[in-house]
């Protein structure tokens, strides 16, 4: 391969590919092209820094733009924006600075990520209103927070950056209301685990308003108010997260084909339809180790997994990219919740399962060491096969069990298998039967019935 | 079946395969012969109990006898000695308060479990020298404790019990020794996670004599001295724990066959060579999952799921008691360190494999993220196959990631599928890279080369 190992997008995927196929092949060229001035930085870390967990925003950054070029050589463009890929010719068009150019590439790899989705909420442009997917936002909101003080907040949807703001906010001393239009919060993980994360929301002070729409924003020059159907909710800054829509627009204007989900269509190596055009990440489909089907799960560890997979590839040695389990997990104060798979019995039926699932609570560690608490484990499985389709947990610890199941899912066990595994016991960890294990005890026998 | 069945040792093995099997089959008649006084207690939390984090050792009976009795209707016999076995007749002779009687069975399990080793040690007998293996020994230690204010512990013996006893008695404000006549703590677990352990005892200054030979005990009434070799260390009490032996000599006496091991040979189903009697728990072998022979591993989980998959094979659904990976997990102040698999190059070598390992240290959240702490986890592989052979991890925190691994090996994982397992990311919980995936990735590497 002459020319050059282009990427598109300097986050997660990007950097990873870059990396690792540097490493892997020295004498490759990588040229990374990033719109923005942040490469390689920990979004996921964005809520703690707005917390005041994080002192500083550049604490987020993995690797510096200095250490990827001097350490790494890859040649990295910050400011740099690929406006168009011309696959026949395998050329991308550039621009930086007002100039425009051709940049010729032997392989490419797109890992544009994906954007805060921004429904058309009246006020969306109103001081003190945001979403939360870049540095520059997580900048903005400290920024504003600092200057104006709120006294109240309103966050509009329940997912993670819902969950997690809801947390950073209220340490701030911000009363915290939370605005979804589901009857629940953290819709993936399932009812049960959503239950007992809102009771605990609802404890440390935070105000849910499940099953509201959300018409609105009113103020002068700052957001002063939410405006649902029949009613106004004072809020002094608003936080948006109501999901991510994968960046597809350049991948599509040039012919790449984007799958059902409507992110990118990939092979098992990450290729697109186009044999040297690849894509990874945010912007990317992954396969389903439960359905076999595409999904589309944009986050961290599938990015980078993907990306230095792909790297690995690109260096001479093909290297498929791993599917997904939907594993994820986060912090809603005092309580870890955690899920992987398909827990949602009417995707699970979608796809041709016939779902069980038990929910029980356990004990973290047997009732006499000090310090157990409970974790609900709700486990789901396929009636006839016994499979393991998925699982969710919520505790004040041990949401990390989750581990093993998703682990068991990569692994097709089914649900004597995973009752049977030899999981760590000793009293400071573990109950001699490990909530996994009473789980899948408690489903076995319903699988029986 | 109209004879009983008859259970030999009320303990974890015996009394899960006693309410297992009442609870399937209610017409059952289940009788349990116990020699002692105490059943189906947590012989793991008696250290806990030493140490003072455990107020009442009856805290650590998990079901009473009474429980037993009237709300699972086991016909539980404590103070019953069984005294011979006779498998042609399919009877077993008891010993009660001078009397003796012969009782049919129509299956039986014998769950006699495994007693401390006590090496022929001088001075074994004078007081203050202790093993910890019954609730009655705990109970003692305690007392003398109280009594004897101890102002030395020497702990003869390196492994589980000596670790969590070093922890106990520190605690209590004694000064510990450790006297282990291997060159390391903590054998089990790999030469890398037991040097983790053995450098945080002695911050905690616990005195660590390795590759030393005890002799015996001297004192007067009471223990005085640890006599080695060609030194004398003060010592005003002493717990030996040099490991378990299994109790099968009313096994072997009856004719009913031991494995390799030494422990009692069992099927999948927990059955020995007599096809009516069972075998499970501490006294009896189990198939590793790793090598696919004979294990002899005396650990809680192992024997209460045997004990439990007999009771449902007795109770007429032919149950497997599952294999076993070795997995454990122990605290050492405040370190956890668990093990799972072969980490033993020498055992990897013995059965065949061709063993590979990688030792890392990382992060078990990302730097950024307050209270981050190091794991150092070792990850061993075959060569050829490449399949996950074993692991150990150390530190302050995410030892019971150990059970990802554990999964692993039960599902015969290979390296790149360990790799490419998607676990559960965010920042209050793990780096992107779990410490096991990053293992993973590095071993990988060292397979490749």
């Amino acid at each position: 391969m002459d020319d050059p190992f282009v990427i598109v997008g300097g986050d997660a995927a990007g950097m990873s590919a870059a990396s690792k196929a540097k490493r892997e092949n020295p004498d490759l060229d990588v040229i990374v092209f990033e719109k923005g001035e942040w490469v390689s930085y920990a979004a996921c870390g964005m809520p703690y820094y707005v917390k005041g967990a994080v002192d500083d925003l550049e604490d987020l950054v993995a690797v510096t733009p200095e250490e990827f070029r001097e350490e790494r050589d890859v040649d990295l463009r910050t400011g740099h924006e690929v406006v168009s890929i011309d696959p026949e010719a395998k050329t991308v068009t550039v621009e930086t600075d007002g100039d425009r150019f051709d940049q010729p590439y032997g392989a490419m790899l797109i890992g544009t990520g994906a954007r805060a989705v921004e429904p058309p909420f009246d006020g969306f442009d109103l001081g003190g209103v945001f979403t939360l997917r870049s540095m520059d936002e997580a900048d903005a909101i400290e920024d504003y927070v600092d200057a104006h003080e709120p006294a109240s907040a309103a966050i509009v949807g329940g997912g993670y950056v819902g969950v997690e703001m809801a947390e950073a906010l209220t340490e701030r001393g911000i009363d915290v209301s939370i605005f979804e239009m589901l009857p629940q919060t953290l819709q993936p993980f399932g009812k049960e685990t959503a239950r007992v994360v809102e009771d605990h929301l609802r404890d440390q002070g935070v105000e849910l308003h499940l099953e509201t729409a959300v018409q609105g924003f009113a103020g002068g020059e700052h957001v002063e108010a939410v405006e649902l159907e029949d009613d106004s909710v004072p809020a002094d800054v608003v936080i948006v997260g109501v999901g991510v829509a994968p960046n597809v627009e350049l991948a599509a204007e040039a012919g790449i084909e984007l799958g059902p989900t409507g992110a990118i269509a990939t092979d098992e190596y990450g290729r697109t339809n186009y044999d040297d055009v690849y894509a990874a990440g945010d912007c990317a489909e992954a396969t389903n180790v439960v359905t076999g089907e595409p999904d589309h799960v944009p986050l961290a560890l599938t990015a980078n997994r993907a990306g230095r997979a792909i790297g690995t590839t690109v260096a001479g040695d093909p290297t498929p990219t791993g599917g997904t389990a939907g594993t994820a997990i986060v912090k809603a104060f005092d309580l870890g919740a955690a899920r992987t798979g398909v827990i949602d019995p009417d995707l699970a039926r979608e796809v041709g399962f016939d779902p069980v699932s038990v929910t029980i609570e356990a004990p973290t560690r047997p009732h006499y060491y000090p310090g157990a608490t409970d974790l609900t484990v709700t486990l789901v499985a396929d009636r006839e096969s016994e499979r393991v389709l998925g699982a969710s947990v919520v505790g004040r610890e041990g949401a990390k069990r989750i581990d093993t199941v998703a682990t068991a899912l990569h692994a097709d066990l089914i649900v004597p298998e995973l009752q049977n595994l030899d999981l760590a016991y000793a009293p400071p960890f573990s109950p001699v039967w490990d909530p996994i294990l009473t789980a899948a005890k408690v489903l076995a026998g319903k699988l029986e019935d």
